[in-house]
């Protein structure tokens, strides 16, 4: 079967690569982390004891430490969002950080957190649980967005930041942004928040709910039990291509594909083996996303994404960021079917409502709600001149 | 938990019902059937013995047998569109079909026939193959749209009717009016194509691989020789709720479900039980899908939309439809995300390059692709106007 390359899963693959086919839940090089406060209470009421969050790090806190910009990512990568000398393989991010670039190393230190409850070295359900000395699994306790993004800025203090120049983040990381502003109104002078939402749309709801049942009724899936050489690997397969689709848009592919068939496939072993472009690129995503991902980490940050609300937080969204003081831009794509654009409006409403000068960059990108990964000219132009 | 009904599939159930949990692959009325001629040649190169199709009527045949009306469903229907005497329960379609109604059975007599392939009554992968006396799951040879509209005709020839006065169809059912159409372009007077496809785009081949992969990796699928009172019914609701998301529109479902919590589901069992109340409605889907539907059957029907392309036929869609004499209305949605409305309007200029009276409507229906199911009032203008 052909394999037709994602540079974008590449780069995040190989954060965590030389794996071939044997499940690996560390990078190569093994991540920087900082100890979260001990106990850190959790949004819906758990706990968690010696947690940690992994990050990567990009220019040079400055002397008044008021130069650094918190990025959170979102459900899949790692903090490698750019090349690190200890870590010289490209980033997620890769044309977005860097000297004189959008977030430009020259004048900024830049941080990048593994969300709470992922699997790239921060403290989720693949960690092992200290009460135990086994794997939490379902053990572990629910993660909020809040928490992610309570836990990065835990990890900026732990790295002597208390007061940040920017949080910057897309999809489940503009949720973070969102949910970190709401939290921590005066702890950043300005914001940005990329194809995230307020508050998941039943659709949304629905697409990440087909993908969770098709982990959790893989009998491989063990009740969280799995061995770590045998995961709910077809579970997350089907999860990971749902997510592929829906993460770009029905125009590009119209593009990229269109009815193209698998080269060399004229004769498929079977009718329902796959025969069109769009399923050979789907099953190298899957591929590539089944031997790095956690199954039960991906159960967990998918549920948070689901129950994120911003209007729990004072009973609207704009109640929740009325004392946000930053300067915020939020960017969103028109054809983002996942994050719909008008989830990006409403967060940019909740902001400008609040009189904090809020810019509204509604881009008409094809590639849906990826397009920050691709469309990097586009995305440069915007967060570049915000920071100017 | 809180089962949301859905009247459509309610009374696609119905057809098969008083099963609970049982897999019943026949009516609760036997439905009646016809024989293709023997053998039946399919168009991808197979062929079967002793095939029926089975059918249900409405309306009577004029004495001139030119008052036909042909009517193809989309993937999943019965031939139960509309009560009849002999099964009174309501049919997919009983607000269209009726004394008085934009298929009016005083004017026309109105014959459904259940697809080749399907399980609900028409020779498919789960009918007993003549040869063995076993049924032919995976040795069912490859069935294309070509053949579902072929195998309607036949059945019409075999009630004594060679030239009808309509052919219309609804999704899959739309497909196989086009496919009708290059094919017997001379047997038709009017066409009704709605929400169908030239050929299926990318998004569309996407979303369709991902539910048969969900069947195909179910355990339980068993290579296709899974026992009838264990089908692969994870894989198969996994299929039939992604379906169900693709069916409909996330405007719809905003509307509709908003972010509601499934009631009296203050304290899920886990984090991951369904909490919303979309969830709910696609676990009630799902649910009845899995009781009546056939796991084979729908790889088959799945893949033939996959595989059809109009421009097959000549080498483009305009050259497939050149011989084309009727009348012909293409119908479309708007919000229809699965067979998008260029779909829709590629098709109309198609028949109407070859100076057929074409007209195309194209609706604002919130929701999407099955907006023929339930925005029946400006379904019911459009065909009573090109009807009248």
């Amino acid at each position: 079967m052909v394999q037709i390359r994602n540079p974008e899963l590449d780069r995040n693959a190989r954060a965590s690569a030389s794996s071939h086919g044997r499940p690996v839940l560390r990078r190569m090089s093994e991540p920087f982390t900082v100890a979260l406060p001990d106990p850190f209470v959790l949004y819906r009421g758990g706990l968690l004891h010696q947690a940690r969050i992994a990050y990567e790090s990009w220019g040079r806190l400055n002397a008044a430490r008021d130069n650094a910009v918190l990025l959170f990512t979102g459900l899949s990568p790692s903090a490698h969002a750019a090349a690190t000398d200890s870590d010289p393989a490209p980033g997620w991010w890769q044309r977005i950080i860097g000297p004189g670039l959008a977030l430009d190393t020259n004048r900024h230190y830049i941080v990048c957190v593994n969300s709470l409850g992922s699997c790239f070295g921060s403290t989720g359900a693949a960690s092992i649980n200290p009460a135990t000395g086994e794997r939490y699994r379902l053990d572990f306790p629910e993660v909020a967005v809040e928490d992610i993004a309570r836990a990065g800025y835990e990890a900026m203090r732990a790295l002597g930041v208390e007061q940040l120049d920017t949080v910057i983040g897309a999809s489940l990381g503009g949720m973070s942004v969102v949910a970190f502003a709401t939290q921590f109104p005066h702890a950043a002078r300005r914001l940005i928040s990329i194809s995230g939402s307020p508050a998941a749309s039943p659709f949304a709801i629905a697409l990440r709910s087909v993908q969770r049942e098709a982990i959790l009724r893989d009998p491989d899936w063990q009740g969280g039990q799995y061995a770590l050489d045998r995961p709910p690997r077809s579970g997350l397969r089907v999860a990971r291509k749902l997510g592929t689709i829906t993460y770009r848009s029905a125009a590009e592919w119209r593009q990229r594909f269109g009815r193209e068939p698998i080269a060399g496939n004229a004769h498929p072993v079977s009718a329902f083996a796959p025969h069109f472009a769009v399923e050979s690129y789907l099953e190298s995503q899957a591929e590539r996303f089944t031997r790095i991902f956690d199954a039960n980490c991906y159960l967990y940050l998918s549920s948070a994404m689901d129950r994120f609300d911003l209007a729990e937080h004072g009973g609207s969204y704009a109640a929740a960021l009325s004392n946000v003081s930053a300067k915020v831009l939020v960017i969103g794509v028109e054809s983002d079917m996942l994050f719909a654009i008008q989830e990006q409006a409403a967060i940019a409403e909740a902001f400008a409502n609040n009189a904090a000068a809020t810019h509204f960059a509604r881009l008409p990108s094809l590639e849906g709600h990826d397009a920050f990964l691709v469309d990097i000219p586009r995305f440069e132009a915007e967060i570049r001149r915000f920071l100017a």
